[in-house]
């Protein structure tokens, strides 16, 4: 169980008393998320020597969504899938990152997202708790083409950083090209050419060495 | 004149020759964006001690603009206002940030944007590459009810992080409150109530010495 901070942000240095009640727990809210950028990731970037963090991944993942959404299966909103992206990896902040490749990583995810849900999304006003809520949950259960689609690009980009990274995280201990097949099928529930393109590199890499075949 | 990386990051390990032609430009490009996290901003984190990179930046505003859209003077497409914001600073990958307070910083910063605006958009392919040219265009013009809120969120965002860094940038040198509230009056352009709350946080900081009043 990750330890959640005592606190908020802003208990450091509360914003001023005479702001609208309203617009200052949102001000609150928006300032809380600053922790997103302090949570790490297993992907190496691609154009530095650091592993990459929530933030990060979740503006890449925005960005691959108004490049990429040609290759959605069903038609999408792309203004709605960006929205998805934008909070699909919030609950982060307090339930941590869990690396897809590792003993028991997912052990425990889902209660421990859902708890972090409640605490953060609960700091927003009532009507914008249940409206971000909503966001993730729908996410979470891939009932929309949207959400799809946005767990396809979620799949596909550490795939590229990997690549770039000649290995990246399929060089786990364990990790084989059916394994990266297996865990990444979600990319192809949301878009056939992603999927084709994901089993490229895996078949690619499989080749070069950087994980054992089969 | 800040020196363009030579070729892109994609040249150190071309993707697959099979992919299809289209989809291959558009993943180099995807991969190629991966340096706006290495941009570094003059802002402090909140939630760390470091500066936060373009990325991270882009993101935050993303989540800035699904909660405070409801503060837009104008009604907004709250969807295409995140598109706006999420390849807003794009063109620094190649021209690099410019800070808001710093001797000469603005000089020639159009023009250097503008040829890394044709570079980095140039990579995708034709019609892909206008439409995200119109997006910064856009944002850049400040003439849609979206991109005003888009430039009054850009402009919030910094002030939240100097309030939690207790003065952060409004400490450099020769910055005094009304340089701030010069420089950050596009806030109010965008919404009344976010840059009545902007000129809450300047008028504190003033107050406690964080920078010298008038």
């Amino acid at each position: 169980m990750t330890g959640y901070p005592e606190g908020m942000l802003t208990d450091r240095n509360p914003l001023p008393e005479g702001l609208p009640a309203r617009l200052r727990d949102q001000l609150a809210f928006v300032l809380e998320v600053d922790r997103l950028k302090t949570v790490l990731r297993q992907s190496p970037l691609a154009a530095a020597d650091r592993r990459e963090n929530d933030a990060e991944h979740s503006w890449h993942l925005a960005l691959m969504v108004l490049v990429l959404a040609e290759h959605a299966d069903e038609p999408i909103d792309v203004g709605h899938t960006v929205r998805l992206v934008v909070v699909h990896d919030l609950v982060e902040i307090y339930a941590g990152d869990t690396p897809l490749f590792g003993a028991g990583g997912g052990h425990g995810k889902h209660e421990r997202e859902r708890a972090a849900a409640e605490r953060l999304f609960g700091l927003l006003p009532g009507d914008q708790a249940r409206q971000l809520r909503g966001l993730w949950d729908e996410f979470e259960a891939r009932e929309t083409p949207e959400a799809r689609f946005a767990k396809a690009v979620d799949g596909l980009q550490p795939m590229l950083l990997n690549w770039l990274a000649e290995g990246g995280t399929w060089r786990t201990p364990g990790v084989t090209g059916d394994v990266v097949r297996a865990r990444k099928a979600v990319v192809g529930e949301g878009s056939a050419a992603l999927w084709a393109a994901a089993r490229a590199l895996i078949d690619e890499g499989e080749r070069r060495g950087w994980m054992p075949p089969g």
